[in-house]
């Protein structure tokens, strides 16, 4: 059983309108609902792909429930979310029709109180023993100290349950230092961490400030891994268009089925690269083209780094 | 008691962003939750101003459960709403920090079967007998057939119960069809009906049309209406800046809640007229600011037109 922990869950929409323009008013066409937050997208790519997965965090509120509600139909999926006092937050991609260009609005979440925070902290160390792998994934919901995450991270490896950390800013350099097994920080990400738009120098540095392995996304560049048996390349045999979405969620859920199933290096970034393609490729945000990961997955051969 | 009629209600959401910029990612810094419609504004400021108000319309799924919780606790209104399968829509307003500017994104709506609509006139039917005025407000959601309103303006004509329309459209050009006592279109809804953008020239068509009365909100040149008793215009003192939305919900407040006091033409037009510039100047979209609508009451003198 893999853990995936979303504490700023999500309700995702998505508004299609002709073309957005400020100041002016729109008929949205099309509404589409889903539940999101990182670590809940990386959990529906798992179970996609076959894993048994727990999604905690918290969820509270009308869209709270509208998350739980749509969960609940996820074979594969067992829901451990935390109600709290405050309402899950929206997030609403608006995509212009004429230019398939998304605007992105994005609620702050609700205020998490102490005792919502400890209750988590002892949820969380409840869930630990039966779980093989923990994510923790996104931002921090009002409240929640900036230390969360480094915390979350000690528990996990005085466990000895393997810990992912998917985050940016400052949640992410404290999660560094308390040596977290990965973390899978874009580019922007990586830079704002190390100081160095150089993505070489700058995952090696990550690596330095505590990370057991560094897996950095580069957009159509593809996956950068420096771990301890080796540094690869992995890049998708051409360039997908369509919406990067859930792309760098989709290549989490890639690295994270790869250490369930011990697969080699250069395989779990080859599925990972091939995963968050078939992301970019699938209509719906967040959701992957099964067909596209499949057909995809032969033709992407991590290169070693000297 | 007036019945207030609402067939799309909403979830209003007020996001406060610093500018919105097509195409990028926004932080929303504040989130308003308001229950939303034209009729369901109206009842609003019906209520404050110490009237009985029922409400009635269509409203579902977890959106519409957000707009019931917060209507339950204001005084004096009755929930009369009809749950239906499909879900509530939301409204954004999207408003600048930098400019003040709001940018609007308006979801259609639920599809409403033809046994949900079935089910509304037989409803709609049953509370009438109870009500000394109605109040038809806004837009059709998807699945209401377009001549509905003319269909409601005939059934209250049938019971004697005076009735108002406020909508825009082919609905309206039906609805209007139908005798209504009362409409009171904005400039570019009385434009649509009759062709002319000749304010006194459309609104003396309007009435020609089928309309008893005429109200026209000509934003900040106030009121113009067009009765069997006269022809006055009605003007605010001085310019209100502020956020225009739900003034002209306030203004069918105001003519309703006259209505109802049997105040005699001219001051019935200042209390619409002073409600909706209070509802111009109020911080929140759709309240209204009780002193400046004290204040602006005694400084509204309609004059009579030749």
């Amino acid at each position: 059983m893999i853990l995936t922990v979303t504490l700023n869950t999500a309700l995702d929409l998505t508004y299609r309108v002709r073309s957005l323009r400020p100041h002016a008013s729109h008929r949205v066409s099309e509404v589409i609902e889903r539940p999101g937050g990182k670590g809940v997208n990386v959990a529906r790519v798992l179970a996609a792909l076959g894993h048994e997965v727990t999604v905690t965090g918290f969820v509270g509120g009308g869209t709270g429930r509208a998350v739980r509600d749509r969960l609940s139909g996820t074979a594969g999926l067992t829901d451990a979310l935390l109600p709290v006092t405050g309402a899950t937050r929206r997030t609403i991609a608006v995509v212009d029709e004429l230019s398939g260009d998304t605007t992105q609005l994005n609620e702050p979440g609700p205020q998490i109180s102490r005792p919502e925070w400890a209750t988590f902290l002892a949820h969380y160390e409840a869930l630990l023993p039966s779980m093989s792998a923990v994510a923790l994934c996104g931002s921090l919901p009002p409240g929640v100290p900036v230390g969360a995450y480094a915390n979350l991270v000690r528990v996990a490896r005085t466990r000895g349950v393997p810990v992912l950390l998917d985050t940016s800013g400052e949640p992410l350099r404290r999660g560094v230092a308390a040596r977290p097994d990965l973390i899978k920080p874009n580019a922007g990400e990586l830079a704002e961490l190390t100081g160095s738009h150089e993505p070489l120098r700058a995952t090696q540095d990550a690596r330095r400030r505590g990370a057991h392995t560094v897996v950095a996304s580069l957009g159509a560049d593809g996956l950068l891994a420096v771990t301890p048996e080796g540094r690869w390349r992995a890049t998708p045999p051409a360039r997908i268009p369509g919406n990067p979405t859930g792309a760098g969620d989709s290549a989490v859920a890639g690295l994270l089925s790869g250490l369930m199933e011990k697969l080699p290096w250069p395989e779990r970034l080859a599925r990972a690269v091939a995963l968050s393609a078939a992301t970019v490729a699938a209509p719906a945000a967040g959701e992957f083209d099964r067909r596209t990961f499949e057909e995809l997955l032969g033709r992407v051969s991590p290169r070693l780094i000297a």
